[in-house]
């Protein structure tokens, strides 16, 4: 007993540096004075050693071997093997060479900021190159079966490997290339010139607040605030914030992304109390977190059912012009389908598009087949060729995301990832309620009530892919998500 | 060498705790969603520890015996007498003893909080009896050579003792009492009545961040927030932060409160950067603190020269009706005595009788010659006493501050401290600056410089009696915040 309790103590400490950690980001990205930043650079970093040295002590590894097994199915022998995983992973690398690491990622974040403001890849390439070097041997360190990718996936969505994502990704990139082919011809295309015009942020916040609460978003244990990139955070069960940014010429920026960002933080809401203050009290990977927040954005708040009963609501908030812009017309024209240059512009059909991109050039890079160099001339080619677009330059090219500049490999699998879990939930969902009507009537509470029941309260106590068949009696199939986009897509277009 | 490396470490993680729990605090009393208090109560818990922890380490007992005397007149050496003392009076206390001494505060604070809106001195009673019992304890443990409530004393105010207050309080307190007689029986009286009218708070808070930036403020170094009760915190050098409150009937309390809380900022982001992630990059002691505060809020804002310069900006900010009151009426009035119950609302000059009043019963309770049942009788007495009026129940009375609830027996005489030291300031500035000549030109910066070259730099490289001195070569003394006041209100109600 005496060895749970320390077990459990180390625990609490260890989520205690973790939610200090979040707050300061958090803190950082709203709120926090410009010139304190170097400062609290370095006290995230002193609190991030504290829970790298608590993950990889020696009385940690003596408490895992002792208690694991010794309480079979409970909360205590989950966490055990999450302590155990991150035991093993953090200490297989040297300490030394971890803080390198950690230096030059917010080095190589800085020039990358530089680099695509400039569009000068150049400068950016050779922090690119040590990142991903460093990965590669990450990927040795850690060990894998068959590629040396999985063992970054496996960061990010464990259970899903290359082979996997090469089972899926190459029949959803033709049905969705298919799809496209079919938009661009048909006759009826939406006008989104309609949704244009000025409308006051503090108008949008209003709607998008309104919409917050009714899917059940507690605003007593969490908050909306404005940052440059929205994001949600849980810091506790209990305070789970979400941040939105404005763009008073195109509400579709406040609102969708509003509702994208309270997809994550219901998670985070709903996680079981009796995990609190262990490893287990948070979404169990990137996947699920997205399926989540795609769930609300797209299949709840994107689909005609949503329109029909809170357009009304809209316009009161909305400028007077909508007031002329029929239902119909705006449901469309949120649903347009456009190739963008941009994965966070683009649109529910072609996103998956991008990710796969990605993902391509990410595998064939710590494999090795694919030198950095030669990252712009591959990213423009697969631009071509998935989504019929060649960017101008590369600031909308290859530097236009942060992730490899925060040397996270393998994360980007997640997006796509967690819209085709989206899909499938969203089947499982329909056989049990009667979805379109719950919608219309703005009962979420009930959607609410059922993701929270058969997905968030487990947090990490099943993987993503038990979570994924448990709910869906099902793998990974891309069938539903193909399903989804044909149906909704022939409906607006008519083809 | 490695000594002194590995103590600097230890430092710096102190210091990273420390800004953890100070961003955590901030958070809680302007951000934080409700329900994720209770989590966020044990995460203070646990760095809280920490840094007891380390502070009582045998390993930091090692290094400060080891490092001692190695650097003399160094930063180093300040800092190992600071975790010396830190060391010293933190392991006199048994652990298990201080941990439930923090659960009953915790408890008691809630306890008065209801007791005080109900002014039921009774149901709080049993609580402010143990803490008394406590800090009666942990003065034996401390040690004191006069007085028990020297050790006491000693956390606020090192240097200060009960022998040094009774020397300067007697006759503080007659010459304030008769400058209080002669007031009342003044023919020239201000009218307060002219300040009120709804002043709304957005525009209250223009002024106040204009002044704070005139007042050298520096806002990338720092922010202004709204709570329920003000304050000033510094999370770091570089990250200091202000809170206030409007009273959108009353201007006085966010205009001067902001000025005050803007006083105690400038003292914290003028430290020395030298002197980060050490003990000493903080305020040397709560008097001197109070003194920063002070002197901006009464030195210079409420001083004619002020006025002269701002009434102008003011108006502009201002209710309609004020474009008709007369700078000197204005002037008057917001400097007008009147003895109130309360003394966070009490004016300039009988704010040093309601610090007495509360230092008596203190000392008395702390050396046991007084019974805290006897508390609500005696406090009424003393108000008689002092400022010659009753309170009309407890909630007014005896009840009206948190500091016992918290513990805090030693605080309150560091606010009178402050105003004296405050008035040997002033008088030690104008012998080198023609301060009201430079506060009508608004030349604020001057005197930022004066106090940041003479005073905040050091931070806690010298303890707040050496300051004094060293600023004003003479010791503690009373006569100067008497001489202000004499002629500041002989001026106004011309007796």
């Amino acid at each position: 007993m005496k060895e749970q309790e320390r077990y459990m103590d180390l625990l609490k400490e260890q989520m205690a540096y973790k939610e200090a950690i979040g707050l300061m980001a958090w803190d950082m990205r709203t709120k926090a004075p410009i010139k304190g930043m170097d400062n609290r650079a370095e006290v995230i970093g002193v609190l991030s050693q504290k829970v790298h040295q608590l993950q990889t002590s020696e009385e940690m590894k003596h408490l895992i071997e002792s208690l694991k097994g010794r309480f079979p199915d409970s909360v205590t022998e989950k966490a055990l093997l999450e302590s155990e995983e991150d035991f093993e992973r953090t200490s297989k690398i040297p300490i030394e060479e971890y803080r390198d690491y950690v230096t030059l990622q917010s080095k190589a974040e800085a020039v990358w900021g530089k680099a695509k403001d400039e569009s000068d890849f150049a400068s950016f390439q050779p922090y690119l190159e040590k990142l991903v070097e460093y990965n590669q041997t990450f990927a040795e360190y850690w060990g894998y079966k068959n590629h040396p990718y999985d063992a970054l996936l496996h960061n990010y969505e464990p259970g899903i490997t290359v082979k996997k994502l090469d089972q899926v990704f190459p029949d959803l990139k033709a049905a969705l290339t298919e799809l496209l082919n079919k938009i661009k011809k048909a006759d009826e295309q939406p006008d989104p010139s309609i949704l244009r015009g000025h409308f006051p942020k503090e108008q949008q916040a209003k709607f998008s607040k309104e919409i917050l609460a009714r899917m059940g978003y507690d605003f007593e244990a969490g908050r909306l605030d404005e940052t440059v990139h929205p994001f949600a955070i849980g810091l506790n069960v209990n305070d789970v914030r979400v941040t939105t940014k404005y763009d008073e010429e195109d509400f579709r920026t406040a609102v969708f992304g509003t509702i994208h960002e309270g997809g994550h933080a219901l998670y985070e809401q709903n996680i079981s109390p009796e995990l609190s203050f262990t490893p287990l009290a948070t979404g169990t990977s990137m996947g699920i977190h997205e399926s989540q927040s795609l769930f609300w954005e797209n299949f709840v708040a994107r689909s005609e059912s949503f329109w029909q009963n809170h357009y009304h609501l809209f316009q009161k908030y909305a400028p007077a012009h909508f007031k002329d812009v029929p239902l119909t017309d705006f449901f469309k024209a949120v649903n347009e389908v456009k190739p963008s240059y941009i994965r966070i512009e683009a649109d529910e059909l072609t996103y998956c598009l991008h990710i796969m991109i990605r993902y391509e050039l990410e595998k064939a890079l710590i494999s090795g087949e694919i030198k950095v160099k030669d990252l712009p001339l591959l990213w423009n080619e697969k631009m071509r060729d998935y989504l019929g677009i060649t960017p101008r330059n590369d600031a909308e090219g290859v530097l236009q995301d942060i992730h490899w500049a925060g040397g996270d490999f393998g994360y980007f699998p997640s997006y796509a990832l967690g819209y085709m879990y989206a899909a499938q939930f969203n089947a499982s969902i329909r056989k049990e309620l009667d979805v379109d009507r719950i919608i219309q009537a703005g009962e979420f509470n009930r959607i609410k009530q059922w993701l929270a029941s058969n997905i968030h309260r487990y947090g990490k106590m099943k993987k993503p892919l038990e979570i994924l068949e448990d709910v869906t009696k099902e793998r990974l199939n891309p069938k539903y998500l193909v399903d989804y986009l044909s149906q909704k897509y022939q409906h607006i277009y008519k083809f």
